[in-house]
């Protein structure tokens, strides 16, 4: 075991706060990393303040970590000392049932190991995430970034980006294809960039006015102000897909109505209410309404990879790690655009 | 123009009366048809109660019906004088729209002339059903009915059956599936009948303890009591597709939770409300929530042939025309297996 530093919440009221802990030696098959930045993600807050009601504290949140292989296991294949890596949301999973092996490790169904607040393998404690000075985790679940795009900048990839790749691959979304995608946030803008990249005719739906251009900028062909009910109207039955990155409340029925016929809505963000959906609404057009959950190692390297050809990276606004809790208040208010980065060169090394 | 006679509800809160009204001579390719048989849907109470707040009055109803070419148009190829034939829900559609074009004209994009309640292709009136004692349709929204299979069991094929064929085969039900039918009516034994005939290992979802041998006579290999909380939550994650026929309010979540990794629950009922549907429950198993819409006039010649080699045609309550206001009231009560045909001798000549 080795000790590193980190921010974790003690409670559910607490503030993030320098903390110190242990990680375990490299093993065998592990790749030991040095973080230089980790991304910061509405889930790191929803679980800091214990909102999902499965906290185990202390909890050091994050999962988008991009950081440089520090040492490996005797056994490691796949890195070396030096390599820019990064880490998602799962560390590991079961590795044996049917979701594993089709390369589907978010849907592993005894459970994935995810990055933070999840039973270490050891059965001794939980893991814990990014907010923190290095990593262990086994070479298998580690990613190779591109020498090509920003470091920085690469980290919400890990979360954010494969979160909105996974569901534009799986529906096959590209050229021919009308796209839309709903709201312009973390996940929102990752969702523009990447149905652009793919060739799909893409249109930016959003509440807010002050977000056209910015759309725009980020490469949606057209943006439609969803407040206003007759620019909705005219998007009736008029799109092939459209991915769904909003977790607030909201009404799916507007969107769903703007599906063609056997068109898909995907919903990435996750409202905690039950939304309600016109079945009328679903059958008229033979719609269905879709979830999807992050995505697997292999297409999470193959994002990384399409990162790297097209030169996409997400927006992002670096913090220094003790401006997390400040960082976490104006994610409540939306008042970032489109990710907050942890420079981890900030973070204290005692605490 | 000819004289028909009919049953008609003249207004939303009248009781189903005798009621005479003109048809169009057949045009060079309308088949004239002689209906025997009609089969009793429950769109056939919404509509003549304006339940959808759609309805032209004098409404009549019926879109299941059987009957016997009586005379054809100089320009039909497709049928002759005495074949056995049957309509469904649309008799006409523009043929034009990518739908129409694709064989989908239950989604015709101008809309579907329905069998009734739809405006005529004259402009002047609206269609009138299958209460009647004939029907003047376009030989291409005729069907061919299998000289092997029962006539009046063979009626509600035309809208029950194909209701439930249509998802089956859109979704590639078949062997080594496992599928869950919800509800045991008029379309949920159905899609027993066929989910068994297509292969697949068939669950039906019941509320009532008193509908189990029957689910099983019809060839569901398993039953589960859905008010059951625990046998419910033994089914979960392990359904690759689930046809829910139910029209009233339910928990919809309780049988998304059934579907495993990438299944499909496609609603055929159409609740009047809104249904709740957890986010979380769909993208924890990236499960999709669809609808489905009667079907194609292709597939449901596709399905009728099916039925005739497999012998397969709806468990049907005969009733007389003059019976049809006491059995809507039986329908409102579920207390019919499975489904009410008319026996349109029965009609009297006059009004």
């Amino acid at each position: 075991m080795f000790t590193c530093t980190g921010y974790a919440a003690t409670a559910a009221d607490a503030r993030l706060a320098p903390f110190t802990f242990e990680r375990r030696d490299p093993g065998p098959t592990d790749v030991q990393i040095d973080i230089h930045y980790c991304g910061v993600c509405h889930s790191d807050l929803h679980q800091a303040r214990n909102e999902w009601r499965n906290t185990v504290f202390p909890c050091v949140p994050g999962h988008e970590i991009v950081g440089i292989v520090r040492a490996v296991g005797t056994e490691v294949t796949k890195y070396s000392v030096g390599d820019r890596v990064g880490v998602g949301c799962m560390v590991d999973s079961c590795r044996e049932c049917p979701s594993c092996k089709a390369g589907l490790e978010q849907y592993c169904e005894p459970g994935a190991r995810f990055t933070y607040n999840s039973p270490e393998a050891d059965g001794k404690g939980h893991t814990f995430g990014g907010y923190s000075r290095q990593i262990v985790v086994d070479q298998d679940f580690v990613l190779r970034v591109p020498d090509s795009i920003d470091f920085a900048a690469a980290a919400p990839l890990l979360c954010a980006g494969i979160t909105t790749w996974s569901p534009l691959r799986r529906w096959k979304v590209g050229p021919g294809q009308k796209v839309g995608i709903v709201g312009l946030g973390g996940l929102g803008h990752m969702g523009v960039k990447f149905a652009v990249a793919l060739g799909a005719e893409v249109t930016l739906f959003t509440t807010s006015e002050s977000k056209v251009a910015d759309g725009k900028r980020l490469g949606a062909h057209r943006v439609v102000i969803s407040r206003d009910s007759a620019a909705m109207a005219a998007e009736a039955n008029s799109f092939d897909f459209i991915l769904d990155a909003v977790s607030a409340n909201h009404d799916i029925n507007a969107y769903l109505a703007c599906l063609k016929l056997d068109g898909t809505l995907v919903q990435v963000g996750a409202p905690e209410d039950p939304l309600p959906v016109s079945v009328f609404g679903l059958l008229m057009k033979r719609r269905s309404f879709a979830g999807s959950l992050i995505g697997g190692i292999g297409e999470t390297q193959e994002m990384l990879d399409f990162c790297g050809e097209h030169g996409i990276t997400c927006d992002v606004e670096m913090i220094r790690m003790d401006e997390i809790n400040e960082a976490y208040e104006r994610m409540l208010k939306s008042d970032v655009k489109y990710r907050f980065v942890i420079d981890m060169a900030t973070l204290p090394d005692a605490a």
